[in-house]
């Protein structure tokens, strides 16, 4: 971990570390939503391509993903000179697709409901012998995100007592666990894409149910943890929670107005969490904030929204 | 300078200065905006209530302000056991309303039209004794908002070369200028509203004409600036230029999409007159984001108008 942030340092900006007020206990959010390309992923990306080997730098890279991932593989590809090809969703939203094309990545678009991102990328990979970067299932890539909770403790100057965490495919939050061990580690996904959550209750890796309802969480709709986030989280005896989208859209409306940040639904589900009262107070709890990349529809229906 | 520094330190945060590339130059954004209260006003009411006299602080405060400036002396003066009293025009963002109540504060409205919000402070002054709080037009005040100076040098690790800042009465302005003596100043207002810049021109202090076009820069629009900002601005031969609305539009939602930040309209000229070339381009150029409280219908409106 310190490797990874010795590693990266300069290619990612140490993003600011917020106090707030929430429900009368004193917090601190993270804002990984003001990171270069307004998430968390630049760290993972930037860690796993640095240790490319000469010729795998030659041929380039492929990762597949919904957004941020994405971006932050192709800013840092586009840093080291390196090919990138990203396959993403059709249906992902035009803010990161745009996001992501102005740092000058190769996209292919695949259906969500009938065709297999990681066929997609694996047969990329094996044409033109490119790297495949996954978005979560990577001891780098978990290392590289981990630099955030290595951050937390410097800037903060001692251990939190709690950090809450949007989970995804899990690379941040078991990143974090890893980075902070003596912290209590909460994950919060959206109702219904829990899976990370149920597999801990479970003690098995379970995927998201084929009718999980729908949530405009996009940057967390991950349908299977892997191995390795699961392992870790089990082993820090990690906390989960999930969130519906109505707590989640009162978490955005109260990043905007009382601190002026801008951060995207699936980015929001920690503070949705403490909004909503599903954890005792605790002073000194962290909360992260993984992304600010909205659809500015969206951000502007949620804001204008009094409810 | 130093001296305020040192007084309001822990009454304040450290806003972060954020990296960006503003069509090809290296920028550097001060980010007020994520100030407590969501402006820099806080710098310099904390600075001058922190001086007032024991018996002076028995009797309140009193300070009349659209917005940002009431909210600010509203916290200073809750932190401190003060009673404060804000007069603010009948017309005021909601937004701005509410923070100021939330904060304790007794709020007296007034028609900026057809009475002397001036008048209506010094009547509740003189009878109830408390001080006036002045939003620009008082040394202290000055010296407060001049520490987002300090911490700018401190931050950078070297005297900028440029520092572009928005200007209403001037007290940002003035308050960096003699806090980084060696950096070219740069002042920014709204087209009409531009009489900081007429004043600079002319040699003495002008109004703002009374058939002013409106401009939803609502934090900025201050009738006349005082001797003490000009003086100060003439003496370090700042620069003065003004924005359009449709300018500043395009500056909020550059903020927004690139930097996930929150900017009202009165705090983005600066960024306005970057984007709109009305400068030449030079490297390790500050822009001061000077506060972020915004209408939410208004920032919804701007951030989804694909314009």
């Amino acid at each position: 971990m310190v490797e990874a942030a010795a590693r990266i340092d300069g290619f990612v900006q140490r993003t600011p570390l917020i106090e707030s007020n929430v429900l009368g206990q004193r917090v601190w959010l993270k804002c990984e939503c003001l990171q270069t390309g307004g998430a968390f992923k630049l760290r993972g990306a930037t860690n796993r391509l640095l240790q490319l080997s000469p010729k795998e730098r030659e041929r380039g890279v492929v990762a597949f993903s919904s957004g941020n991932h994405a971006r932050g593989v192709a800013i840092a590809a586009k840093r080291l000179g390196i090919r990138a090809v990203i396959v993403m969703p059709a249906d992902a939203p035009q803010v990161k697709v745009d996001g992501t094309r102005a740092e000058g990545a190769e996209i292919v678009f695949y259906d969500r409901r009938t065709e297999s991102r990681e066929e997609i990328a694996a047969r990329i990979a094996s044409e033109s012998g490119a790297t495949v970067v996954p978005s979560f299932d990577d001891p780098a890539i978990v290392a590289g995100q981990g630099t955030a909770g290595l951050e937390i403790v410097e800037q903060l100057g001692r251990c939190p007592t709690r950090i809450v965490i949007p989970c995804g495919g899990g690379g941040l939050a078991s990143g974090i666990a890893l980075a902070v061990p003596t912290a209590e580690i909460v994950i919060v996904e959206p109702e219904g894409w829990d899976d990370m959550g149920r597999s801990l209750e479970r003690g098995e890796i379970v995927p998201v149910a084929p009718d999980a309802p729908d949530t405009f969480c996009d940057a967390i709709m991950t349908p299977r943890v892997s191995p390795i986030t699961y392992g870790i989280l089990r082993d820090r005896n990690a906390k989960a929670l999930a969130v519906s989208d109505a707590q989640v859209a009162q978490a955005i409306r109260y990043a905007w107005d009382k601190h002026k940040l801008v951060v995207e639904p699936g980015a929001s589900v920690g503070l949705a969490a403490l909004l909503a009262r599903k954890l005792e107070p605790m002073d000194d709890t962290i909360v992260v904030l993984s992304g600010g990349n909205i659809d500015p529809a969206l951000h502007a229906r949620i804001i204008s929204d009094p409810a």
